[in-house]
């Protein structure tokens, strides 16, 4: 049983879910190899202290750039605000430590591309955080399409809803600045949905997008608290910040095989929680998919006879679908969660066995162009190129 | 085009929907026959003329024994309260007309049998008003069955449940007098799926039921009023009938064929509003119906690839769809009114083929003798033979 | 009772669901006016004399020119390709009958312009038959935010999807004729969600839009059977007609009260018949709306208490709800044909009344209008004002 | 932090799932309370050694007797076949340690009152695995009902459907033997709903039951293959062993205080993997669950406006909903993983907090009452009090 030591830098929403994940993997999985919670990362002692404890890491740390330069550690994750990706990216590639990074990779397809370039020359192995691409549902979608089930692509239809910005009393949080997070739900949910397109459909060649933001200042977070995760109302001070990234951003885009798709996110629809909703109707067959149904994939195919022909909700919970054999019977629903461990499973197989695992920085790469290429499109006002 | 002379009796919420099936039949299917609306009729003067205007007879009647024996009448519509079924449709037959009966058939199975027989003697067309029998659904799903889809029937599950004396204070119509309606929603309702059951599955051997009044007495409502559909809780007066029938019934049953089934019909449940919900689990495959969704039938097969088993909802709206080439393209759903439409479509189609038609007073008498035995399995306690 | 003796010019699909709708109005409203279905105009003689008995026409003719003229006629219906609609309804206009127009208004904002502007100059009742704007569901969505229950719109979101030229053989009908038909789903379907933008949010201030047309050429009709709706693969000739219209276009838009929408329309998308989806949100609730679920309403309030907010799905078929009274029990559900009754009940209604009635043709310039805008930008491939 | 060492007895499918429940408290938990998966039992000494390394336990053990006997053990988990947890339990409450036990609680009412009555003389912790009382959406419902939101309760109805005995090839698992088992999906499957119709609604008073073998021979398993739950079809050898247990049970019920019920198990319902469904309806509320869709509740309210009454499709993920602050951000839905963790953080602090917690050995002894008077009544083919 091979073990692998992992540094985790972040510590908040993702750095627990990247716990837990981690923490799994050998419950569910057997691919001979044993990740290790080494130690976890973070800027503010008492805090990662705490998350040391909560999540079970052996150690905690302030400083990323010593850990990463630790012998005894195999791994980086990487699970900080966007703008901090790259400067630990690099180093981690310097170092030689497999990477694995939050989406979105970067700010923008340049950093990626630096990332991508050093993780490559580097020789490690590079993943990139799009958990939703473990849902079993979603990878038996992917399946249905390489047997040709759909046919040919005719249409993505995409769209990523919350709305947990509906308050106009919400405070600023560091997802709201744009010198932090890059970009609004652009960044934070289009990226989700750009790499369910890219891995269903394929590369995405024109856009034209629009964004919007709602609601322009709100009040101002105590500086130790701008990080977090679990800001709310009641947390506001009376001072307020500008929001500085879009509220609300979609877009039109022309995919390289001839399909069209219309992509949407934002944080301002009421009653949408987490509702990442994606459909693809083809020459042969549409699927449709809903996050918050995510044990099902509804499946409807022209060559059912006509008279039983329908959208079928197949719960996604038979032992020969994608990652199940590994949880329960049928029926007997995953969540959340589940998609942290499939991807953790799949990540130290491939160091295990040296082998590239998708998606990882170069799809980070393509994603990030995408999502540069709407926000000069709302710049210019014309399509732009991929 | 030969026409056929219709006496309609009745004029509350059936004589509107059989007004109208009536009237549709020409418009949507060519069977070459034309019903032609004859003459309404009704105890309450004003109140037939009235219907007799607004749905279109061309006479109102207040006697109903004379109509029947009128030469130029050669059907007869019974749409009444079911306490007078039998004497109806006794003279009916005596008059040698074919005749179309409301559910359920009689107040009784000895009741039934009588009407089956003279109706049968007389040599006319008798059927019976379950009009779900004809939602598209409904007979797709019966084709699947016939097909072997299902393979053998293991489990029936019927529910029919509504709402509307949920308040204490809605009045006491006429449907909650046993001495006119025979029982509340065990004939009313329990009649229905019963009907689907036999339809779907086949006969029924033992039951044995449970009844509960919830409300035992209502605001009384003026005599003249009583026998309305219209009734709300705003009509109701200071005086309180008893209420002498179930507000649920529910049962189990044992099928000739091997099949196990349950059933329930409630008028006290909060939010169903007309929620007939059947559930038919085979060796081969599964349906699913629920009427408030009645464009929709979902169906489970066990022949399908099992990574993409399913229900599907079929939107039983296709051109080869049953009935549904006479209707609209698809996707453009059908409502309640439809299934009157096409009920009588085969009952006046039946007529000038000098054809048998199902459901018919056999199936009535069948019917009746279900609900006697639950009625009186809830006396003695145990299972009854049906 | 006042009589309105109608002429019905067009015979096919919306030929029937108009005679329907005529049909029903006095069976199931009290306006006090009774249509009578007089002359029905068709260019084939025999197929309109078909239509004629089918669908219960006193008279047909061939010449609508001289129909309209007739004194009889009080108003004309017009149900005939679009590329038709102009020369009708002007010369309706000119002889002072009262118009009912199937939408697309005209082939662009010019025609009807024109057609609006005749039709107020003649002081005649005019209408657009933008039939969902009568689907109770939707008079309640468009009840609850009059009443202010979602607050401030943010997002628009309308798809409007069928399949039914997903197999490649399906013949070039007249929709497939831009010269005819001036547009493919864009004017068909897209047309009807804009409607409902219009109604549920405002005015449409700026548009960006794509199409696509996947299948470039189909087997030709035989030229008396290019005007009908029953179209099948099976009808195809040898021979291909190249296709002159969209297949699919989408577009993204802003509305004049800050509100942003997406928009797309297809006749690709495998599985959905008939599926108009359309989904608000605003600052203090959302709704949803699918037509294949026609008698429910999806709604989210932000004033529900926080533990028991959730999307409700309200069965929109309770006597207080808009048009129920005229039809059924709560839970009886209604179907298509429905709207049509609803939508002439409002048209004879506002002729007797002699006031105006919505949508009408102000409605179909400023729909015709969106239309343009859209085609406009995908030339130019900017933004368009409207 | 109190730690307390855990003996798990039984390492199949309960004990991977208790396992997991085990590990993960700490993670998500703030109890003060640390259990330590100190050792595994299991009669078979290669796989619990392997169960041991898979699932973390720091030993294994086949001797249980033994175990319970050791002074560093504090609880007992019980994780095996029904028939064996009385003898297990009795040892457990003798040496004074906590007892969590799978449910249902024994093979009879008898032997689970031996248990309870030995585990409160004991003075230990003891609770019962009903592990559906720790969803989420079933906390929620249960809260409502206290609110008063349902009113006075009149349906209880309560149906557990899985399909996996629907391939007659299907091998004779433990669970098909009455020696091991005591019964199929009666002691199984409406062992958890009764429990959920005594969370929700209150005890059962009567009932009368129906049930049925619908296949009556299986192929039969290797003998050390039997106690497996991870049986296929395509496991099976040449012999048969007799199915002395039910295939489906079905049964009504009178609750004590006026409600009525409907309850029914089977694991022939093709397409229905696990899908416990419960609806309850009230005098002023209905509310309604799926397990499928774990993460929702329905609720309906009469307290609404009554145009835009509707069942609420709850999405039970907010932070202010039972348990959910311990797990993820809204939308981020959870699986059938989270009941246990959910379920045994309950077990940990309780024994820290020296309280009791519910479901007990109690309930266990009610659930059973229950079970045996269905089984009574299907003998005796007439209604049994409890």
């Amino acid at each position: 049983m091979q073990e692998i030591n992992v540094a985790l830098i972040g510590y908040n929403f993702m750095g627990k879910a990247h716990s837990y994940g981690i923490e799994n993997v050998s419950f569910f999985f057997d691919h001979g190899v044993k990740p290790v919670k080494k130690v976890i990362v973070g800027r503010t002692e008492h805090l990662v202290k705490e998350a040391a404890e909560k999540f079970g890491w052996e150690e905690y740390a302030t400083d990323w750039r010593e850990v990463i330069h630790r012998e005894d550690i195999h791994a980086i994750d990487i699970a900080t605000p966007t703008s901090s990706h790259v400067e630990i990216a690099l180093e981690a590639a310097k170092a030689g430590k497999h990477i694995f990074c939050e989406k979105p990779l970067a700010m923008n397809a340049s950093e990626a591309q630096q990332m991508y370039e050093a993780a490559e020359k580097a020789g490690v192995v590079h993943m990139l955080g799009h958990n939703y691409r473990r849902v079993p549902a979603i990878v038996l979608a992917k399946k249905l399409i390489e047997d040709g089930r759909l046919g040919k692509i005719h249409h993505f239809r995409g769209i990523y809803l919350q709305d947990w910005l509906l308050d106009p009393n919400f405070p600023a949080s560091w997802k709201l600045d744009k010198k932090i997070a890059g970009s609004g739900p652009h960044g934070d949910l289009n990226a989700h949905i750009i790499d369910l397109a890219r891995l269903l459909v394929g590369e995405i060649d024109q856009v034209i997008g629009m964004e919007k933001t709602f609601v322009g200042k709100r009040p101002r977070v105590k500086v130790d608290e701008k990080l977090s995760s679990n800001l709310t109302a009641s947390g506001a001070s009376d001072d307020y910040d500008p929001v500085t990234v879009d509220d609300t951003t979609s877009f039109l885009a022309k995919f390289s095989n001839g399909a069209v798709g219309t992509f949407e996110a934002t944080r301002f629809a009421g009653g949408r929680k987490n509702h990442e909703r994606v459909e693809i109707n083809g020459s042969k067959g549409s699927i449709s998919f809903d996050f918050e149904r995510m044990n099902e994939l509804e499946f409807w195919s022209k060559e059912d006879d006509v008279e039983v022909q329908g959208f079928r909700r197949i719960l996604v919970t038979e032992s020969t679908h994608p990652y199940i054999s590994a949880w329960w019977p049928p029926g007997h629903v995953i969540g959340y969660e589940n998609t942290f461990v499939n991807e953790f499973a799949d990540f130290f197989k491939a160091i295990k066995d040296k082998e590239q695992v998708y998606p990882n920085f170069y799809d980070g790469v393509m994603n990030n162009k995408v999502l540069d290429a709407v926000t000069k499109s709302i710049e210019t006002l014309t399509w732009e190129k991929v």
